[in-house]
């Protein structure tokens, strides 16, 4: 934590904060340390704080993982706001002008891995917490160390916990970095769901000269990609864009230019909208397989999920547009985040810093961005519980 | 040479000649010992021998390669007749049973790499000139040590060389393993050309879930190589089996399941026949993958040949029913071979040993069979030179 201001336990200013968490190495999956430090932040202010771990056993899944679901109740009856988010990071990657786990201001930017995805927003729940009295009503923290990866063991496992609890918020809202531009200027209501497939296409090898004695495999391959790339899945609807199937890869790997090779093998990746099911999808993908004598073998990363533009989405806008001028986009764009699993608890919608740096080096955050933000969760939680 | 006769400089029995070749190492690219061997067995029956090297200099194709030219002339005006073959051989490969350059008579069979393909043939060419004289006709050794390989300085550089000394066969058999069960079971009067065409379609990578800022070549990939395996080519004529088109590598190399490749490779063989010139597939190649957005990279690895049955063919049926009661299928099938230079020259036609274990391991000739090859090649020469 060299050059950065010396941590306070009592110091609940949101870029303190963000700076104490991206001091915590914490690539997927994530344990221990940054957990510490959120437990720290919290528990002074009246949360209780659960932590285990998960994804201990030899299933040949990532972990262990540690998740952490932290609650203040209010009084009897009251309503229940839930903030959710990951302080699992991707990993610091190369050329970063400064350390990715040191946290580090410069001008008016905070630096560090993390800083926007999503240790800065979670800072910024933790600040905006700070200030809202007790009785205002029940508010909780859904808190994975596996979101960047297979999130096998993140955020379902914390839903089984928050049930056992008896915990089940009104309203969630995810600290994803969904602005692109200016903070405020994109809210996700929905996310696409997404299905990999690998397919096998098994043939007779032999030389190509005699072409009779082998069954050449790659023509059904290629009449297989050719027959997924041109499915029809659908053109959009009113909040999501259009399905997508892309081919993204082909492997045959024969050296020898006078074989004919005895296997095919491709891959592709799905984003589709609430217009399709995953089960559905697999089903296809498995009967045009099988037209071509190939294998599927399609593996569903998350099913679609929609917050329909309403009450919650409404309540977001004013905050964002009360502090920043700006009425943030409902977008349902972008890859998948772990409201393809909340939502099956309570409406959810996604709002959080600029992702113009996630994932890659030098990720910073504005300080003034995390200000404002600490902000707009004060007035969506104050929104939401009254 | 454990476990052999000693080689005796006079010795033209044939099994003791293709034992002397075997015993001389010469995976290609092939120089030195296994041409001084034939050099000593064809001077004493009055050949004169010009050997020379070929492929010093740096162009990055194999070599050194050396051949050998020998020719004894006949009288003034005569017919002249040429045997051509290799001395390389492919690379001993694994799991044999005894040493591959090590000759060894197990039983009826003799073993080594080379055995069929072709020292043995060669060593029977040997055997049958012994016993003609001089005064029969011209004849010829037209010897390469670079068939096996890419053949940049073989076969073409011995015609260079003939034609230098002004040295022109009226016919040329070539001494191949073409007998299939038994030995004479099959000649070889033409062989398909052969092109391996590379293709490469470049595109603009990105991630699957914002598909619009990429630009995915698979399917531009998929639908050029279904566009290539539909290629109508032809029905076959009376000598030629229909042109084949195979598809035998497609190569991406995308390990990440959300991200579109920036690019994606396919590999194509056709063996093509008579009714065809390998300039005229290449432009054809070229024009489909144009189509496709792709690039083309087709090379030709040989042209078709073909000497219709008639004199030449029933010259050399007739000395192998007349040693071995059978009628040889004059057939087109199988790979490429160095008549498909030669065929510039004179007619050819390629007739050996029986080719079971040709390029596998305990490759192995019958006792048996070499005798009776050294006795249809004896035939063969006196019929082509009266
Ligand atoms: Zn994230
Ligand atoms: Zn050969």
């Amino acid at each position: 934590m060299t050059d950065f201001p010396p941590s306070d336990p009592v110091d609940l200013d949101p870029v303190a904060l963000t700076g104490r968490l991206i001091a915590c190495p914490s690539v997927t999956p994530a344990t221990g340390g940054v957990f510490d430090a959120l437990q720290a932040m919290v528990e002074p202010l009246g949360f209780t704080v659960h932590r285990w771990i998960e994804g201990q056993d030899a299933t040949g899944h990532e972990g262990p993982v540690e998740n952490l679901f932290a609650v203040r109740h209010g009084p009897a009856g009251s309503r229940h706001f839930g903030f959710a988010g990951h302080l699992d990071v991707v990993p610091a990657g190369e050329g970063w002008t400064a350390h990715a786990f040191q946290p580090e201001v410069r001008g008016n930017l905070l630096y560090g891995r993390g800083a926007v995805d999503m240790k800065g927003a979670i800072a910024c729940m933790v600040a905006a917490l700070a200030d809202i009295p007790a009785d205002a009503g029940t508010i909780s923290l859904i808190i994975t160390g596996d979101e960047e990866g297979e999130a096998q063991h993140g955020t379902r496992a914390l839903m089984e916990r928050m049930a056992q609890l008896g915990e089940k918020p009104d309203l969630i809202l995810v600290g994803e970095p969904t602005s692109v531009h200016r903070l405020g200027d994109m809210m996700k209501i929905g996310r696409r769901g997404s299905i990999n497939a690998w397919f096998t296409v098994e043939g007779r090898e032999g030389h190509v000269a005699y072409p009779h004695l082998a069954d050449n495999p790659l023509p059904r391959l290629v009449a297989l990609l050719a027959d997924l790339d041109a499915m029809e899945l659908d053109h959009g609807t009113d909040w999501f864009q259009p399905s997508n199937l892309e081919i993204t890869e082909i492997t045959v790997g024969n050296k020898a230019t006078n074989v004919i090779p005895h296997r095919g093998m491709g891959r592709i990746s799905i984003r589709f909208n609430d217009t399709h099911s995953g089960a559905g999808l697999c089903a296809r993908l498995e009967e045009i397989a099988a037209r071509h004598g190939a294998v599927a073998r399609p593996k569903i990363y998350g099913e679609p999920f929609l917050t329909p533009p309403g009450e919650f989405s409404a309540m977001i806008a004013a905050a964002v547009e009360a502090e920043t001028g700006l009425i943030p986009e409902p977008s349902t764009s972008g890859g998948t985040s772990d409201a393809r699993f909340l939502k099956s608890i309570a409406p959810v919608i996604e709002f959080g810093l600029c992702n113009a740096t996630m994932h890659k080096r030098d990720e910073a955050v504005a300080l003034d961005d995390l200000y404002a933000l600490t902000r707009i969760y004060r007035r969506i939680v104050l929104a939401a519980l009254s």
